[in-house]
C-alpha cells in the first residue's frame, strides 16, 4: 500500500493528456487547478497508514490474503458494506469535500459480480481476467476512476439511433488482441489523478446496442485518451496567492473531467464486457445502488464540516445562543444523520451475490441518494441563513491584504471579541464554496439523477405485492 | 407462549375498571370499541405460532433458555435490534395499524438496563426483582403496556411546582411492603387489553422531584386503577353493523387510554425505582430511543398497506397509468423506505449497555421518529391526492344498503369495469381512517413529540467536536 | 334580502328528498346532521344585515340597481373581486368553517359570461334567460349550489366512452319545453340547504360529447332529484348531547351531498347550455379560476380561527413563551397570509370579460389553490404539533360528565391555572375536527384537484414566450 | 430623464474611490467587473425611454408635475404600488438579474414619510429639506443606493455596547453646518454605479443609541467614502474574453459593495435624521416592507428567464416531452407566480401614510420575502435537476475555442439536432451563474434575513385578536 506522497509520485510518473481553460497542461500534477483534488485523494492513502484507522481504512484481500486498502477491496460481508460507509464518513470529515476514490471501488465490485455471471451464462473468461487485473490493483494500491456517464446527445433517442453514433462510448473495431473504443464519458470524478479508468456502460442494452456494451480498463495515459478538466465554480481562485478565497485547500467536488476516447485500443486482458448488453443493466443497477448508498457516508462527513463551520460562524456572529439558531443547527444534524442512518440501513440488509460479494438493499440505497438530492439543498440553505449576506458579498482576500484598506476591512468585518476576522472570513469562504453550484449539482446528479432513483424505487417497491397485502388486511377480493 | 385466542381468553379472566363514552364497560373485552384493538394485539400472538415467522417473531430467552415471544425478549445483540424492526414491519403489514405491544417491549429493556445501574450505584435490589418479574412475563407470554406520559398540567412548571402535585404520577406513601401511587398517565397505547401496566417516569428528576421517580408494574385490574378509553376519530362507526365504514376490523391507532391511579398500592416485588430520580433521565432516553426507532418499522408496515390500498384505488379510478400518478406512488415508497432504512441503520450501529442488552444509536433513532412526524403527513396527503374527494364525501354504508337508493349509489360510484363498487368504497374507508387525526397525531406525538427528538439530536450531535473538525479541515485556529 | 332566520324558514317550505345514514330524512332541516351546515350558511345572511359589514357583504345590483347580497352579485370590477376575497375571509372567521355559498356565486358569474358568448356566437337566447333567472335569485336572495363534479367512473375514458353512459350528467331527452337530464353529481357543497342547484359540466366537450354539455338550474325539491348526504369524519358526534365533541356548532366542511338525477325535467327558461360543448371548457376554466382564488379567502379565515385556538391552547399548556412554539405559530401565520395575499393579487390583476363581469388572473388564481392543497396540511400538522397527543386520545365529553370519573378527569386534564378544563377540551375538539380528513381532503380536492391546477398553470405560463425572453437576455439564437 | 448612455456618461464624470481584488480601480466605470452591473442599471434608464413601457416605467411627479422615472417617484396610490411590482418584473425579464435601482426608490419613500412625521412631532425641518433633495433626484434622474445594513460586529450586543463603537454607522461630530459620520455599511447593492448613497439606520434605537440614528444622502465620490466591491461567485470570469462563461452580460446579483465612511462630512441640507432614534424603527419597517414585496416582482422576472432557459435546455436535451419534466417546469411556474401574486396582493391592500404616500400591507409583504427565501432554492434545485450534471462539469469556453480539442468538445456536447452546442453551453452557464451562492444568498438575505420577516409577521398577526375570534366561534370564555 502507498502513502499519500507515494501516490502523488506514482501519478507524476504518468503523462496523461489533460486540457484545462483552453490549454494543454504540460505538468498536470503540478498545476494549481489539479493539486487540490490530488491532495484530497492522497488523504485516502495517508489515513490507511494510520493504525487507529486500520480497521476502517484497510481490509484483508480475499484474493491474496494481503492487507489492502479498503478502496480496492471487494465487499465480502455486511460488515464490509457498513465499514465502507463509515470509512466514507471518516474521510469526508477529514477532507470536507469529495475524495473521489469510491467510484472505482464500486466499479470493481460491479465488474466482479457481473463478469462472473456473464462467464457462467456465456462461457466467456472475463471474470478470470478481471480477477487478475484486480489483484494488480490491490497490490499496487492503484486509484481507479469509474467512467460510466456518456454525453448522451438527444436523450429521447437510444444510443444506436443518435444522429451521431458516438454519443455513447462504443466498440468501433474488434481485433484478435483487443478492441478499439470511441466516444466520450463526462462528469468523471477524480479522473485526472487516477491511475486507471474503468469504462462501463451507462444503461442496459438490447442486441441492437451491443457495440455500446463495453467494460474495460484504460490507463490514464493511454494513447488516444484526452481529459478535459471541467470548469468549476470559482475555479480561478485556486490560482490565487494562498488560495484563501477557496476556503479549503482540498478543492470543492471531485475534479470532474470529460474523457475523449479517440479510437483507443484496449488489449484483451483489460476487456471485461464486449457486447453482452443483456448484462449491462445489472452492472449499472449494482454499481449505482452501491454508489448511491455511499452518499449517505461521504456527504454526511462533508456536512459535518459544514455544520461545524456554520456553528462556529454563528458563535463569531454572536447568535448561537438564540433558540431559533440552535434549532436550525439541529435541523442540519437531523438531515445529515438521516442520510447516514439510511446508508447504514441499506448496508445492514445486504445480500450475497452469486460471485460472492455483497449487495446493498437496492430499494433502500436509492432512498439514500434521493434524500441527498433534496437534503443537501436544505443544508446549504440553512448554512446560508445562519452565515448571512456576507457569504455573497465579502471582499476578496487581496483587499484584506491591501495596505490602504486592509486594516479598515479587518476592523469592520470583526465579529465577537476573541475571534480573528481572518477566521470568520475563512469560514465564510468554506461555506460559500461547499454550497456552490458545483457542489450542489454533484449532490443532485452524482451517482444518478433523482429520476433515475425513482425508476429503481418503483420497480423495487413491488406494488402488486403491496396491493395483495392491502386486500388481505382490508378484507376485499380474493387475495 | 399463547396464541391469539388464548390471549383473548386470558384477558377475559381479568376485570379491569374501564370507562368509555360516559359509561363503565361491564365486559370490556366484548365491547365493539375494544374488540378491534384486542383483535390486533392478538395477531402478535398468532404470528408467533407460525413456523415461517419463527425467526422474526420469537427468540430464545437469555434468562431461561426457553423460546419466547420476541415481544418479551431483551435485545441481546444488533441482530435482535434489527429483527425487532423487521418484526414490526411484518405485523404492520399484517394488521395495517398499530398493534400496541412494542411499548412494553421497550419498557422491559429500559427497566432491565437501568435497574442494573441503580443497583450497582446504590446497592438496591431492583434488578433481581425485575429479572424475576420478567421471567414470569416471558413464561406467561403477557402483554405489558408502557405508561410513561403524565398529564403534565402547566408545562412551564416542573412536577413538584404544579399547583396540583398530582399532575405527574407520584409516590404518596412508602410502606414496608410497597408503595402507594397517585396520578394519571395518558395516551397509554393498548392499556385496556394488556395484562400489565409498566409505570415509568416521563422525565429526568432532581432530588426535589424524587417522589415522581417511580417505576413499577401494576396488573390491569389492580384496585384503584381506572382506565378511560379515549375517543378516536370515527369511533362510533365501530358500533355500526359490519363496521364497513371503519375500513379495517383492526382499529385505527392503538386504543389509547387515560389511566387514573387513585392511591394504588404496589407491593415491593413490583417496584423497580422509588426515588432514584438521577436515573430517570437515562430510563426515558433509552426507552424513547428504542421506541423512536420502532416507528421506522411499524409505520412502514402500515404505510405499505396504505400504499397498496392507494395503488389499487388508482387502478379502479383508471388513473394508475398516468406518469404523475406513478410518481406520487413512488414518492410514498421513497418516504416509507427512508424511515425503514434509518430504523435499521440505527439498529445496526447499536452498542452494548452495562446490563448486557443493546442500545440503538440514539442520534440516528431520533432522526427516524423526526422523519415519521413529517413523512406520514406527506404520505397521507399523497393518498388523499390520489384517492380523490370521495374520501371526504362518500355516503355511508347504510345508504348503500338502503333498498331505495342503494342500487343507484352502487351504479354511480362504480369505477373501472371489473371492480365491485364495494371494494372501491372499502379502500376509501381504509384510507380515510388510516390518515385521520387520530392516526396522524399518533405518528406525530407517539414516542415523543418532534421537539423532544430535536433536544436529543442537538445533545448527541456534539457540535464542539464538529467545530473542532471543521477548524482542522479549514485550517484555522489551534484545533 | 333575507336574514338568517328567514333563510331557514324559506328552506323549511321546501321538501327535498334527502337520505343520510341509510334513511330518508323526513324533515332534513330539523335533523342534527344538517342543522350545523344550515346554521353556517345562515351566517352569510345575518352578516349582510349588519351595517358595519354592508360594504363587504352587500353590493348594488347592476341588473336592478337594488342592494343585494354580494353572494348573488356579479363581479363588475377589480374591487368586486377583492371584496369577495375579503368577504370570504370575514365569514371564514365568523364561522370557522366552510359556509358553502361561494360556489353558487362563482357559478352565476361563469354562466353569465359564457351564455353571453354562446348567444353571440350561435344566436341562442341563453343569456337573456339567465339574466331573468339571476334577477330572481338576487331579489329573493336565494342560495344556489354549484353542481359540477360528475362521478366519472373510469377516468381513463371520456364520458361518451364509459361502459355506463350515465357516469357524467347528460341530456337524455330534448323536449319543446325543456330537457330531461340523468346522472349524478358528487361532492356538492351546501346542496341540501340551498334553494337552487346550478348544474354545470365538469370538462370541455367535443361534438361527440354534446349531450354532456348541459347547464341548467334545478330547484332543490325538483321531482326526480335525490340528495344523499355524505358521511363525514366524526359525523355521529353531531347527534350527541350538546355536540361538545364536535368542537364547533357550525359543522366541519360544507355538508357535501351526492345528487342523483333520475330523469329530471328542466323547463327551457332554466336551461343555459344544451349541447354547446365548445363552450364548456371556458365555463369550467372561469368557474374554477374564480373558485380557486376563493380558497385564499375562506381558508385563511378558517385558519385564523385554527391559529387563535392553537395559540390559546399553548397558553393553557404553558408553552406559548417558548421561542420554538412562537416560531411555529408564526409559520402558520406565514402560510395563511401567503394564500390570502395571492388571492388578493389574482383579483387585483383581473380583466374584463366580454359579458362585462371581471375575471381573476387565472394563472395566479391557480397558484392560490395549489398552495392551499399543500399549506393546509402543514397548518394542520403545526396545530397538531402544538396541540399535543391529547388531540388523538382525549376522553369523550360524556366521560367528563360522568358522575364517577368526571371529577377526576377534570382534575387531570387541567392546564395552566385560571383556565377551565372545559375550555381546553373544547379547543382540542375544534382543532381535531378542523384538521380531520374531511377538512383536509376538501382543501385538497375542492375547486379541483392539485393536478387540475397544474394543467392550467402550464398552459397559462406560456413557456415559448419565456424561452424567447431567455434567448434575448442570454443572447442566443434569433429571438 | 436620462437614457442608458447618458446615465453611464454621468457616472464617468464622478470619481469615487473604489477597490476590488486588492487594487484601487483607477477607472471603475471601464472595469470589466463593474461594467455588467452598470450595464444592467442602464436598462432601467433605456426602458423608460420606450413608449410602450411609459405607463409602467414612468410617472408624473406630484412634486413638480413633470414626467419622471418611476424609480424616483413616490408611491401616491395603490396603483403606483402595483405598477412598481409590474415594473420590477418587466426589468427582471429584460435583464435576467438584479438591476439594483429599487433600493433607492424604497429609500426615498421611507425617508419621505418618516421625515414628515419627525417634523410634525419635533418641529424639525427634515421633510422640506428632503423634498428639495428629492426634486433634484427626480429632475436629474439620479440613481440612489440605499445603504442600510451595518456590519454589526457581535450581534448579541446593541450598537452602543459593541467593544468597537463604529460597528454601526454613527454621528461622531455635530457641526453647525452638518454632521460627520463614521462606520461601514455592507452588502450595498448597486453602490458603485449610483450617483447618491442614502444612508439609513438598520434598526430602531432607544435614546442611548441616538448617535446611530442617522439618515443622510452622500454623493458617491464624497471625500472620506471608500467602496470595496465585493467578491462574487465566478467573478473572475467577467475578465475573460467574451465573458462566455458568465452566461449573462448583465452580471449576477447587484454588484454589492462595502462602504467605508471615514469621518465623512455631510452638510445640513443632506441630513434627514440626526438622533431621532424613536423614528428609526418606523423607517426600517416601512423601507423593508416595501422592499420585501419587491422581491415578488424582480425575482419573478429573473425566474422567468431561468425558466425559459431551463425549458429550452430540456428541449435540447430531448427530455421536454416527458410528463415528469413538464411537471417540474410547472412547479417552477407555480413557485414564481406565488411570489408575484403575493407581491401584487400586498400592494393592492396598501394604505395611505400621513405624509401622503402609500404603504404596502406589511404582513403580506413579509410573506412575499419569506417565500422568496425558500422558493428560489427550490427553483434553483429544479433548474439543476432538469439541467443535468453538465452544470457542474462543463469545460471552459476556452477549451471549446482550443484548436486541438474544441471540435471534439463541440461534437460531444451536442444535444438534439438543430441546436448549436454553443447555445446549450450558454444556457448552462446562465443557469449555473443565476443559481450560484451569490444569487441564492441575495434572495435569502436581501431586504432582510428570514428571521427578520418572522418577527414582523408575528407582531403583525395580532394573535390576541385571533384568539378572541376563536373563542367566539368555538363558544368559550367571555370574548
Amino acid at each position: 500500500m502507498m502513502n499519500g506522497k507515494q501516490y502523488i509520485d506514482s501519478l507524476k510518473a504518468r503523462k496523461p493528456r489533460v486540457y484545462y481553460l483552453g490549454e494543454r497542461l504540460r505538468d498536470p500534477y503540478s498545476h494549481p487547478a489539479i493539486i487540490p483534488h490530488m491532495r484530497t485523494a492522497a488523504v485516502t492513502y495517508d489515513l490507511a497508514m494510520e493504525d487507529r484507522h486500520a480497521e476502517i481504512m484497510t481490509a484483508t484481500s480475499h484474493l491474496t490474503g494481503e492487507k489492502v486498502s479498503r478502496f480496492t477491496h471487494l465487499f465480502w460481508s455486511v460488515d464490509d458494506l457498513i465499514k465502507k460507509i463509515e470509512m466514507l464518513r471518516l474521510i469526508g470529515r477529514e477532507t470536507g469535500t469529495c475524495f473521489q476514490r469510491c467510484v472505482g471501488l464500486d466499479g470493481i465490485n460491479a465488474i466482479w459480480s457481473v463478469t462472473y455471471e456473464i462467464d457462467r451464462a456465456k462461457g466467456t473468461e472475463y471474470h478470470a481476467k478481471f480477477r487478475k487485473y484486480l489483484e494488480r490493483l490491490q497490490k499496487e494500491d492503484l486509484m481507479s476512476a469509474g467512467a460510466m456517464t456518456d454525453v448522451k446527445g438527444d436523450r429521447s433517442l437510444p444510443p444506436w439511433q443518435q444522429p451521431d453514433p458516438d454519443m455513447y462510448v462504443r466498440i468501433v473495431e474488434r481485433r484478435p488482441d483487443g478492441i478499439v473504443i470511441r466516444g466520450a464519458k463526462t462528469h468523471i470524478t477524480g479522473a485526472v489523478n487516477s491511475h486507471e479508468i474503468l469504462v462501463m456502460p451507462t444503461l442496459g442494452l438490447p442486441p441492437e446496442g451491443a457495440d455500446y456494451a463495453v467494460v474495460c480498463a484504460v490507463p490514464i495515459d493511454a494513447p488516444g485518451l484526452t481529459l478535459v478538466f471541467g470548469r468549476q465554480t470559482n475555479d480561478e481562485r485556486k490560482e490565487e496567492e494562498g488560495m484563501f478565497d477557496c476556503g479549503t485547500s482540498f478543492g470543492v467536488v471531485g475534479g470532474e473531467s470529460t474523457l475523449l476516447f479517440e479510437d483507443v485500443f484496449v488489449p484483451s486482458e483489460r476487456v471485461f464486457m464486449a457486447g453482452e448488453g443483456e448484462f449491462a443493466g445489472s452492472l449499472v443497477d449494482r454499481f449505482s445502488s452501491w454508489h448511491r448508498a455511499n452518499y449517505g457516508g461521504c456527504k454526511a462527513g462533508n456536512a459535518d464540516i459544514l455544520l461545524g463551520a456554520t456553528a462556529l460562524l454563528t458563535e463569531i456572529h454572536g447568535t448561537i445562543k438564540n433558540s431559533i439558531v440552535k434549532d436550525k443547527l439541529t435541523e442540519i444534524v437531523h438531515l445529515v444523520e438521516t442520510i447516514y442512518a439510511s446508508a447504514v440501513g441499506s448496508s445492514a440488509l445486504g445480500t450475497k451475490l452469486p460471485a460472492g460479494n455483497w449487495m446493498v438493499d437496492p430499494l433502500l440505497a436509492n432512498t439514500v441518494k434521493q434524500n441527498v438530492t433534496r437534503f443537501l439543498y436544505q443544508v446549504g440553505r440553512l448554512a446560508h441563513d445562519l452565515g448571512g449576506g456576507i457569504l455573497s458579498t465579502l471582499p476578496s482576500d487581496a483587499d484584506f491584504r491591501n495596505g490602504e484598506i486592509g486594516g479598515l476591512l479587518t476592523k469592520y468585518f470583526a465579529g465577537k471579541e476573541g475571534f480573528p476576522t481572518e477566521e470568520k472570513r475563512k469560514l465564510c469562504r468554506y461555506i460559500e464554496n461547499m454550497t456552490s453550484v458545483a457542489t450542489l449539482v454533484e449532490a443532485l446528479h452524482g451517482a444518478g439523477s433523482p429520476q433515475a432513483q425513482r425508476i429503481v424505487m418503483l420497480r423495487q417497491a413491488n406494488l402488486p405485492e403491496k396491493t395483495r397485502m392491502a386486500k388481505k388486511v382490508i378484507g376485499i377480493g380474493k387475495e
